[in-house]
């Protein structure tokens, strides 16, 4: 009996906000695998900020989904029919298996998944791509020294929330930027030291306030005026790591510029770009790391899960008005 | 006999291009020196993209001139009239004498010149700070490797200059930006690969034409439009020296922030800010090294030598209008 594959491919390039018409739900049948290839059941899949900007023509560090081609997004699934050698049904994988039920491989570009390290949600959130990015952009560009003030925007999200913890456990004092009040409060059971909101305050003022002697790293997943009120507050040799521009991704005028980058010179600063897939053969290690920072304690993850495939693009604009708390995830079945 | 002293106050805060009025040239009697004091007779002085920004209030690198002060300025001149042990009379010294005639000092923060080095307006050009601005941002955090594309915005100007010539030395393809065709033809001579005349050309699509591989390394005077049109075309890597924005340095409207910066993410590039007053204990070696270049004929200075003090207020525009070729340079006498 053939099965069926239900999936979302990209009917329109969005403007401004993704409406539901920019997709179009499929169905499919779903071929036999042929040798050396096995069947995946997608179990859970991670809906991310980065995904709006796959869906954008024009280079990008990864080529843009085609029209009519598979929404692309990472995710977690279990082996249910193989022929092949080295993936036997039953072993867990996580890979860019798409918004689908069903992902045929033949195990390229996969990643092999202990499901007893962690529930798999986790393996997409705190140890997986959010996490990682989390980590190589802060220890790697950030270069946090103990008694340094770290910011970042986007804290009670996926990645700037392990940002502020890794940046907590290497003994810096922790300012989170986020919007509302519940997540203001998330951010200080997490131990970070000031969180800013950014809905209900001056963030300029409260920096200055809450960074008395300059922000030393700033790690910025929002863009826009956040970035630039940061850009008034550095540190000499301040480290501005450029991870995510959330309220730019959505802009149908031009992307805001920071008008305050002047201040990397008057400070000697800079600002670096990053992409978590340029640190592939590094990957185990940080896993190996936090998975220890997690079980002892230190380092906490939370994630929001959402039901169903078919809630997709309800779903990722969840991202953009800011109501997801934590991870955002979608759980297919 | 009392010598008369003439100089430029900052009489008022500039809005936009600085105005003759926003100074005043004042008459005063100079004192005779004190013990451990002497005076110099200014006999050129720099004039510098730097002093518009010194002339507005609020935080920088050095504090604002106030209002009523001496204008500050770097400025060349020799020892008159002398009761300091170290500094006898005919000396040759550098220092922010400011622009005057006359200058009192007590030999604090003064760079004694060898005259014999070279002639005394290049030692405020090549030689003297805008060099060293070239020298340390291009090597130190353009860190150029041969065969890298390196692009530089002002590339007429006293640091541009520079900065393309020591990235040639370096085995670079060198494109230069500046103003009309006779700075580019300057260009030419001074043996860099391609120059853009910003004026006349689509910069963004001079520099698609004349860096097919990317840009590696972008060191920029300008900033504004051209800064933007550098973000389109970097290679992976990039690194972006901020020395300046002389396009932002006259606006009543708020700077112009580079709303292309996002491709520092695509690219991993980076953009970091320089003020070569942080490297004032490596000056001595790198003035020998370009010393040793000029003499080589690798390295050639010019500059635009204007008369008279009281020329200061119109000479100064021509940094802002583009009209200077090569290190402007005001001659007291």
């Amino acid at each position: 009996m053939m099965r069926k594959n239900h999936r979302f491919t990209l009917a329109a390039r969005p403007v401004g906000l993704p409406k539901p018409t920019d997709f179009a739900y499929e169905e499919e049948d779903l071929r036999e695998p042929g040798d050396g290839e096995f069947v995946v059941s997608v179990q859970y899949i991670s809906l991310d900020p980065a995904m709006r900007g796959w869906m954008n023509e024009g280079k990008s560090y990864v080529r843009p989904v085609a029209i009519g081609e598979l929404m692309r997004a990472m995710a977690i699934g279990s082996v249910i029919e193989s022929k092949h050698p080295r993936f036997a049904v039953g072993t867990h994988v996580a890979g860019l298996f798409g918004l689908q039920e069903y992902a045929m491989s033949n195990g390229e570009g996969l990643m092999p998944i202990d499901p007893k390290l962690a529930p798999l949600p986790v393996m997409l959130s705190t140890l997986g791509m959010p996490g990682l990015t989390a980590y190589f952009g802060l220890l790697d560009i950030g270069k946090p020294v103990a008694g340094n003030t770290v910011v970042v925007s986007g804290a009670a999200g996926a990645v700037g929330s392990v940002v502020g913890q890794i940046a907590k456990i290497h003994g810096c004092r922790v300012v989170g930027i986020a919007g509302g009040a519940d997540k203001c409060r998330y951010l200080g059971e997490l131990g970070f030291d000031a969180a800013i909101d950014y809905k209900a305050a001056d963030v300029k003022a409260a920096l200055r306030e809450s960074c008395p002697k300059g922000i030393d790293v700033f790690f910025d997943n929002v863009g826009g005026d956040i970035l630039d009120a940061a850009l008034t507050q550095l540190a000499p040799r301040a480290r501005i790591i450029i991870c995510g521009a959330i309220s730019q991704y959505n802009n149908t005028t031009p992307v805001k510029g920071p008008s305050n980058y002047l201040s990397l010179l008057v400070n000697r600063a800079s600002m670096t770009g990053m992409v978590v897939f340029d640190y592939t053969p590094r990957f185990p290690a940080a896993i190996a790391e936090m998975a220890q920072w997690m079980a002892a304690g230190k380092l906490r993850s939370r994630e929001d899960i959402v039901q169903g495939l078919a809630q997709f693009p309800q779903a990722l604009l969840k991202l953009f008005t800011g109501e997801n708390h934590g991870k955002l995830v979608l759980q297919v079945a």
